[in-house]
């Protein structure tokens, strides 16, 4: 199978579950089911459920039989996402190349449709944490990764810092925190539950979350609103930011390689192509 | 020991379980934890987690060791009071007396602050699940209560039915999503950890949710914005609404009895009188 099939593998799985899954929905009123629904199903790469899925099946576990998990990622995922696009915040009237959620169906429902989102996420974890040790041990993972101490945290330093001098520091902190967390847990929760090198799996995922913020910035440069954020080309220069997502690339294929995951050497050159 | 000292001895405990979690907090940028504290240290009558401190007393258990639980709700609450300040909401400009949370922090602020809030509650949860099944029980019922078949779906009714012809099931449903189920899970919750009747203390907290439900909008008729809100007084007029109040205060107190837990009869009666 080609990288591209193997990925379309995880990928369309994760369409198919959460489809399943929306029509389970017995939410009222219509309008809260139907703006959650919106956003969750809106497509997009997916590549947290992805990246937890590849670190399952490389380890040899069932990694269909974790769904559950990887759609509250996703869900996690989308809330944040539905919240950081609202006027107060990053005031993106587009995502996925459709209307954002608050251009629908108005700012207060999407405020709403996040926080249902998040809360649902919740719900999926805490049943899954039935199971055993093994996933609570991952939801607790993942609901770090989500917290005051992950991406809603990257989150508030990327509104303060965009009008602020920020330097090194500032921008690893954003990095660390907006994406790191949320492609490190879904390879932590895998190697938890399938009994793999937890921190090596772990620095696999923040290298990538670099790589992938790294690229996304390099993508950026003049991009509308762009002079308004802190971007690795603006700390380190052109030159230098790409440099560094090739240096970050190595690193992860490397690890990749040691895990015994050719599948995810293969996405690490995937997003380090990106930036070309 | 007064009803009102007992009141107390719950509330005042709740004040410095949370202030000390607080001082532990360790996040970043300053501005999300400073807003978070700001609205969760904003006093209030901390009723839910009164509720059920007062619940596991009378159950015979150690109250004080579930303060982390007590706390969860707390967080979700004012995380919910919070989203519901917002322009796009509710637009209430003071809480509790004070500035409200988007008043003092921005409306970009206050979303994380929310979000933050909701995100640390379901932290505080999973570590709790780690004690073993009966936490993890009570994690999942405050995590329904809390979700889209909670308050947000309250929330989102609450929003849909100011314009619209509502009637009675409407009415009832805004009372059972956007009060009840978080009136309903502390004493679930209570029950579940001490080997209580979980259906007998799950009715309790249900109809004294409706209890402060219906006194609330017998208290609040003539105020500011009532006109765009569905309440009992106009779905029943003010003396059905009353009588109802009363009926359901005897039935609270009724229920109080038989679980053996006198001082939430008292409050019940407490709640009662407010509507006079």
């Amino acid at each position: 199978m080609t990288f591209a099939e193997q990925y379309d593998t995880y990928r369309l799985f994760m369409e198919e579950d959460l489809k399943a899954r929306c029509q389970h929905w017995d939410v009222s009123p219509e309008i809260l089911s139907e703006s959650m629904r919106y956003s969750l199903l809106a497509g997009g790469k997916r590549i947290r459920p992805v990246l937890f899925f590849a670190a399952l099946d490389a380890l040899g576990a069932d990694w269909k039989g974790e769904a559950a998990l990887a759609a509250a990622l996703e869900c996690i995922h989308t809330y944040s996402l539905i919240h950081d696009d609202l006027p107060a915040l990053d005031n993106d009237d587009f995502r996925r190349g459709k209307p954002s959620n608050h251009k629908v169906y108005g700012e207060a429902n999407a405020i709403l449709a996040g926080d249902g989102l998040l809360s649902y996420a919740f719900e999926l974890l805490l049943k899954e944490a039935e199971k055993g040790s093994a996933h609570l041990e991952a939801a607790r993972i993942l609901a770090h990764a989500a917290g005051v101490y992950g991406i809603v945290a990257g989150q508030s330093a990327d509104l303060l810092w965009s009008d602020v001098k920020a330097g090194e520091s500032e921008l690893l902190f954003l990095y660390a925190n907006k994406t790191g967390r949320m492609f490190r847990a879904p390879l932590a929760m895998a190697a938890c539950l399938a009994k793999g090198d937890v921190p090596l799996w772990s620095r696999f995922g923040e290298r990538l979350g670099i790589l992938f913020q790294l690229t996304d910035d390099l993508l950026d440069r003049g991009a509308a609103g762009e002079e308004k954020r802190l971007t690795a080309v603006k700390v380190y220069g052109l030159a230098r930011a790409e440099e560094l997502a090739s240096s970050c690339a190595q690193e992860c294929c490397a690890l990749a390689q040691r895990l015994g995951a050719p599948f995810l050497r293969d996405l690490a050159e995937e997003i380090e192509r990106r930036k070309a």
